[in-house]
């Protein structure tokens, strides 16, 4: 099945666009969870159950299990073993941002999408299409490339100016504009790619909106990190009213009561749309 | 201990200039070693006992034990064990090609140079130097950052032009000149940065060269990717006879005598020199 169809069955169904960002720093569990022999695959058990109404996505970033070693390797397996047991309908990333030459992108092919397996990744641009082609030729899986990231310093690369042609040199356009023309015009053949489009930067977003037709955005940013929902959901939705993906992790993970959060958010969601 | 000082004096030490790409795909491992409990382990450390006389240092890439999912990287760890046992003034690099936001960055900071204990890891640039604060700051361990990779489609995103001042806008430079220019000048406030640059772009690496001084360059793409030595010593060599750290993997590893190969090719380079 095509990712991005997944997805918006899911989305359509529950009626949310809601991505529950299972950020579990083990730091941060509360002290029941830290007891717990699987600690990290226990408060996200208890997360999912909290939330899976509300939620139309599950997005674990690797980087708080990797700090865990092999052990939160386990864990994270466990937690989508889970999900894919329990909540079959719901779509999963893996907020892992990788992107290395062709021949070993294959190795985090097998362990994202097949030993995890997860519906689709993020990923970085800077090696280029063919580097990325082991995760563009799934056409089961989605590649979620990054375009225009969510932090302060997203700038500093993302803005840089991109030379216009020698016929009008002043007209360059910002390298998150050349990456959303890319992946929307020459890396999507299979219909399975996405970009990430932080909320933090809604002007930017809808520029990218105009120039990807119905394309699927990741959205961080909300919540935590400052970005405004309802900018994003003016900014961001396609002509389906689908096409964001708008996720909050510590807001809801690691609030008093995270079903209660969840359903705020995704209830803004649906006054927005 | 400065990563950069490790490196250089393991390097003078045994006068090589040699990384052994530790690539251990378990499909392509000899079938003796297949049918061993720990396969990766045990033909990582075969192979460090081959080789270890001619490596200044190991980069073993993350994605191929993560294919094997929580097994592999247990492997991983073990084999970061027995070399800081066994070879403790060896240098070591993960090539896990990483980056994420700030926060999250933490998660493999404590993964990668805390529970794997490695003194450098690579790096992706589109998140800007404030995301990857939390590696820049690890005055112990080296960040190498991809500047110019190895692969043939390297240039789609590396090449596009930066635009030059409105003064005059012909003059623009390549994305990747300005990740040199930004990691030499402003990213390497303490004195622990490298760059990637592959071996299939010497005339790009001589340019390199020219802009970041004395600054060490990770070099891949020697052998099976086809690159040419003698033209990146020439291109590349520092002021002091060092700043290179030329990685073969395939071309050592999976070849019938891995010891042969590795003093054939640190021989070359001494030639070289």
């Amino acid at each position: 099945m095509n990712p991005i169809d997944k997805y918006n069955q899911r989305a359509k169904k529950i009626n949310s666009l809601l991505c529950v960002g299972l950020d579990s720093d083990f730091e941060k569990l509360p002290e029941k969870f830290k007891a717990m022999e699987n600690p990290q695959f226990e408060f996200n058990k208890y997360i999912i159950e909290e939330t899976h109404e509300f939620a139309a996505v599950y997005k674990p970033n690797s980087a708080f299990y990797e700090a865990r070693g092999d052990k939160g390797l386990q864990e994270l397996k466990m937690t989508m073993d889970y999900l894919r047991e329990k909540h079959p309908d719901i779509f999963t990333i893996l907020d892992a941002k990788r992107g290395d030459i062709g021949n070993t992108n294959n190795g985090y092919v097998a362990s994202i999408f097949d030993w995890l397996g997860f519906d689709a990744v993020t990923l970085h641009p800077y090696l280029g299409k063919e580097a990325l082609l082991p995760f563009l030729e799934r056409k089961d899986k989605g590649c979620i490339i990054l375009c225009r990231t969510s932090n302060p310093g997203a700038t500093e690369i993302q803005d840089l100016y991109i030379q216009g042609s020698i016929f009008n040199p002043f007209r360059g356009i910002a390298l998150w504009r050349v990456m959303a023309e890319k992946v929307s015009k020459e890396w999507n053949e299979n219909n399975n790619c996405m970009l990430v489009v932080g909320a933090t930067y809604p002007d930017e977003m809808k520029k990218i909106r105009e120039i990807t037709g119905d394309m699927t955005f990741l959205v961080p940013g909300i919540g935590a990190q400052g970005g405004d929902l309802q900018a994003v959901m003016k900014a961001g939705l396609n002509s389906e009213g689908l096409g964001l993906i708008i996720n909050s992790s510590r807001g809801i993970i690691f609030s008093e009561n995270p079903k209660a959060e969840a359903e705020k958010l995704c209830e803004e969601i649906r006054k927005n749309k």
